[in-house]
């Protein structure tokens, strides 16, 4: 029943600067904050100035100082990437102490070796911050939603991608022009691939697929695409028949069950229609909806990165450890739901057995009956369309942009071989998913 | 470390027969879900058809039998109002049992009581249920937010009203008609009372209150204003300047601090900008927004009632209760987070002092110099205005509408004095608030 946590921090960046600054102010915090301390910080060079003021004894350039010091009951990570992120909380935990992370990537990668050693050893690893920066959405998945079979979740999970795709919308600019803009503006990476190629949200529906399901699935074979080859024009096109155009993220149970319970995980550009509830999710923020028998739909909103809030997700899981230390002081013995432990087998099902509605776009001639020609390729394949709109046409000729009813991958990938081999149809231009 | 748990159902209308049938579905669910066994419910009734198959010895009319019932660890109660439910919560807790309620009523009037009961007795009273419907709110506030300081809890936690709201927005439908209906669909109570005079959203905002400052206000002090009085032309005028018509229940610290911590709580048809994230949540839906620092703000959104969405919450906090049992079995050790008592005084302003936006609507004479005279009244008094229209002029007279800047209560109050006294006024119209 000890009441003081000692919390060992490793990385003092911009996420850990944040944590030490709210464990240094308790002040009007919730009054277990003050029961933290902390105790021992890694930092890369000691020289550097800090965002906060921390005695020179706690600091030390070796990460191994934090993890084995006997005074610290919680390792936080924020360091990130994958290793010695990955070795340092495998170590930590072989150690007797928990852990709490922000780091989506090593454990969509080896989260089930750290779940698992964390399980063996009678600790916890906890990941609010991993996901959705400051939204509550593990906690959540973990403690609020058991009582429902998962449907579905999806939602916008990378701030970075987000503010492109709403600055792209409001002002009709052109990727290229608004991803510099972001970089200078330090809202993407000066190699802004992991944002921009969709990797970060792959980690991310890969963490909340496991929560959700029970089971975690491969993260190197989530079909994942980014918004680096988006063209304004389809995100003018979407506007204009009613959608907004966001990277999402889906993980999908099929209507069919079965072991493992086959899912169907994404990420990909989406049209959204304007009266969705992710539709109005603009800027940096996140949004993460989830889908369920009983509850329906719920949707989780907020700031997706930054110091702050994520920092705020870093001490909420801090505390939760604290919390429940009051509650039991016998090692080993640990709550089922906060630890997530995985409960069934999962598996993604082969991509051609994916299910959405498509956006596609064609260049076509402007001939007549090219429209007529499409649909009926469309039709042979048993691709059911919602609508079918030609925009643009010229003497150079024609944009016909179509989207469809729910269709397998499978369905779709014929309609579009037969619609490409058309004399009349110079090519595929774009391709999306629609909500 | 006992790995089953009784549970006890207090009612077994429409949420209790939604969580009996959850409790008896495990299958999909979480794992925990498993370890629940339904041991005891009280009915009315034992005559009346069940919406679930229960065995007939579980079943007893004497709600005593499921609060002194050895075999039930947690007592479930969904019957609702002040009494019996007060006095069987508060026996369950003597007996030794925790309880998780969906009774916003007891819970905003007896909380303390209720709370000091628990903690004596080392119980877990949890209360997902009350406020929010199936959206996790109460959850995310104790275990997710802890390490902010939080300054404003804002909200549509009514579904009727939102309901009857959105109806009169989308199809310029007077009040009176859309409730009629309303009621018909089984939406709104033969007796609306609780509803449409915002009582029930007092209730949940004074609970959330407790929640994010860490001390209870005396609920009967919280200002109050329902729909009943809300005419169509107000919706349409909002609509017209850019905002929608809700009605807002907010909870918000004043700038400055203090022991007991002053604070603003407000039940009131308010107008929100379009682009805000509350405008968009329309129909039974409800959403809370939280802001904090250093989180800066979040949004829950979901289905705010229903025997599903709030069954669902009812078994989260259920299964909170069974997950900490695998980490503790020391009786009367409890999780200070789950159980969420409070930590400091808070008291209410003075309605004088509560500050925010105002609309108003004057009726006048179409008299030139009008605008002018209203705008100096407001200006004497300290009230900045940001815009002031003047709609459907005619012989009779002219509507002018008032959007204030944030200003106080007394000085908004000391305007409108002035203002009613002008000869060209006939009469304030209409009063809302503004975000």
């Amino acid at each position: 029943m000890g009441s003081r946590i000692g919390v060992g921090l490793l990385g003092l960046g911009t996420v850990g600067g944040g944590v030490a600054s709210i464990l240094l102010s308790p002040d009007e915090r919730h009054p277990l904050v003050a029961d933290l301390d902390l105790v021992r910080v890694a930092v890369r060079d000691l020289a550097r100035p800090r965002p906060v003021d921390l005695a020179a004894d706690i600091l030390t350039t070796d990460p191994g100082d934090v993890v084995n010091d006997p005074a610290v009951d919680v390792v936080v990570e924020v360091i990130g990437g994958i290793e010695p992120a990955r070795s340092l909380i495998l170590q930590a935990i072989s150690s007797g102490k928990s852990v709490v992370t922000a780091n989506k990537a090593v454990i969509a990668r080896h989260g089930q070796e750290i779940a698992e050693a964390a399980a063996a050893a009678g600790v916890y690893v906890l990941i609010e911050a991993a996901v959705g920066g400051g939204i509550p959405i593990i906690e959540p998945l973990k403690q609020s939603l058991g009582g429902n079979r998962i449907n579905r979740v999806s939602g916008i999970i990378n701030g970075t991608t987000n503010y492109i795709l709403t600055r792209m919308a409001d002002e009709g600019a052109a990727y290229d022009a608004v991803l510099r803009d972001a970089q200078d503006l330090g809202y993407a990476e000066a190699d802004p691939a992991a944002d921009v190629d969709g990797l970060d949200a792959a980690d991310k529906i890969a963490i909340l697929s496991t929560l959700a399901f029970g089971g975690a699935v491969e993260r190197s074979a989530v079909p994942t695409e980014g918004i680096s080859q988006l063209q304004g024009v389809d995100v003018d096109y979407a506007r204009r028949l009613g959608y907004g155009v966001k990277l999402l993220a889906v993980a999908e149970r099929m209507a069919e069950t079965g072991d493992p319970l086959p899912l169907s995980l994404r990420v990909q550009p989406t049209l959204v229609p304007t009266d969705h509830p992710l539709a109005g999710v603009n800027g940096v923020n996140n949004a993460i909806l989830v889908e369920g028998d009983p509850i329906g739909r719920v949707m989780f909103y907020g700031p997706g990165a930054g110091a702050g809030p994520t920092a705020s997700a870093v001490v909420a899981d801090i505390l939760n450890i604290a919390g429940i230390r009051h509650a039991s002081d016998a090692p080993g013995h640990i709550d089922p739901l906060l630890a997530a432990g995985t409960w069934r087998n999962c598996a993604l099902v082969e991509a051609s057995k994916i299910r959405q509605r498509h956006y596609v776009r064609f260049n076509t001639k402007d001939a007549p009956g090219v429209i007529g020609r499409i649909g009926g390729c469309f039709g042979d394949r048993n691709v059911s369309i919602q609508s079918i709109v030609q925009f643009n046409a010229s003497q150079a000729g024609a944009e016909i942009v179509v989207i469809t009813h729910e269709v397998s991958q499978g369905e779709m990938d014929a309609a579009l071989q037969a619609i490409e081999a058309l004399p009349e149809v110079s090519g595929l231009a774009a391709h999306l998913g629609c909500l």
